[in-house]
């Protein structure tokens, strides 16, 4: 292996667990936080504890930014421009399309060679098989970095729009959300009916969602996603809703949900 | 096998994919709608055809209503009341928990033993192992005709209420609906910010939802569920909605969502 020399700043949970798995993996490990001693195990993996972003930066051959959002970003590498500027740098950092688009564009004024990423994982799954890093930015620059950054979470390059791995996050999350929002009102419903809410989620709910998600994604057959049928599905859904007095809010996204499939099938 | 005698009543697309599914078991089926000529390829398969509600009744052990909705339920059996008392019917007709209580309630009176059922299947998948159909009201009752209705889907009896079969289908439509709004606003957010949708749902999006659905109805780890964070993304992922100019209405169920589970989780 390629022993590299990298940066991280930022010792969040997310942070830290990308430089544990950058230590196994073989690497030289610099860590920066803004508030000092945050580091813990890190530093007895190995790690070097830098005392400014600067001095990360100027030791490392690539530099990780996960902090807390977009601001913190700006504020972090502001001072360390002239060090940074020339070297490559990887945000990892929660952000939206925007602010990874902007941020690209100052990044490239200053010719900071530039990744966006979007970490589709919890802290606890980097460097496991399940977890996925959405990059964007230039796709010879990803070539490049994506060996090193292997270990962490299959590599994935979404396009050269800086923001695309933001989208990409974003977009992921929000399938996520409505699956939440799905299983919530379902128990919700069925709790407030008097139902035995462990065993509908375990006998029924669970193995209907496994079933019906795959089919989401497949190429649709008119017979059999009947929009009249599943209106009428859904104003029965949504009266035994306000019977069982769920929530509206929680049951009005359906109704949206579905006039949206159907303005997009028309 | 033990042949019985079933009348359905009710032609539409469920109703003949029943029909067909129990004649090709070996039953004998008659069958009834109220606009004459509606059975079609159910005839040749060998159904007989009645020209009454009480007719087909009267031909039959076991009576399956699969009609529009509930108004048609009562008014297709209030005349034929006298024929089905004493005698079993199942209501496989798509309604509400109270409509199924109500009828429950108004058959009992007449004497007429009475399941309901909810369909968790479209109907291309009758007689698949794939469909499942929920079923409420007497145990002792399921027990004795869920090896006729097997051949239509797995049959799951899911307690003494009558209201529960209803109401165990409409929540778990319900979480489908929610993962439909979900994958509808991901795709949406992409599409509107430039993104490449097809290459989003096949290498982002399906496999990031099929990896967390089971993730929803895991013991949760409260390290892995922060709802700081989830907090956080959320309202990024707003953010960058209100950006690519996609609804509020699809993105405000998510934030009522997330209330919801720390309302629960508190």
């Amino acid at each position: 292996m390629n022993t590299q020399r990298i940066g991280i700043l930022g010792m969040g949970s997310m942070g830290r667990a990308l430089a544990s798995t950058l230590l196994e993996a073989g690497h030289a490990v610099t860590v920066w936080n803004r508030t000092p001693g945050k580091a813990g195990d890190v530093l007895a993996l190995g790690a070097h504890e830098a005392s400014s972003p600067e001095e990360a930066i100027e030791a490392s051959d690539l530099t990780i930014a996960c902090l807390l959002d977009a601001a913190s970003v700006r504020e972090t590498l502001t001072p360390a421009m002239p060090t940074l500027t020339g070297r490559t740098l990887v945000n990892l950092t929660s952000g939206s399309p925007r602010q990874a688009r902007d941020l690209a564009g100052w990044l490239g004024k200053h010719e900071v060679r530039f990744l966006t990423g979007g970490v589709l994982a919890v802290p606890p799954a980097i460097g496991t098989d399940e977890a996925v890093i959405l990059y964007s930015g230039p796709r010879d620059l990803f070539g490049r970095v994506a060996p090193t950054l292997a270990p962490l979470a299959r590599p994935h390059w979404v396009g050269g729009d800086p923001g695309f791995a933001a989208l990409y996050d974003m977009a992921a999350l929000s399938g996520m959300y409505g699956m939440i929002a799905g299983v919530v009102h379902a128990m919700t419903l069925v709790q407030a009916d008097g139902g035995d809410v462990e065993a509908f989620q375990r006998e029924v709910l669970q193995p209907w969602m496994e079933q019906m998600l795959p089919l989401m994604f497949a190429e649709s057959d008119p017979d059999e996603s009947n929009a009249g049928m599943q209106a009428t599905a859904l104003e029965i859904m949504l009266g035994a809703s306000a019977d069982a007095g769920v929530p509206a809010e929680l049951a009005g996204h359906l109704r949206a949900a579905l006039w949206e499939m159907r303005r997009a099938a028309a």
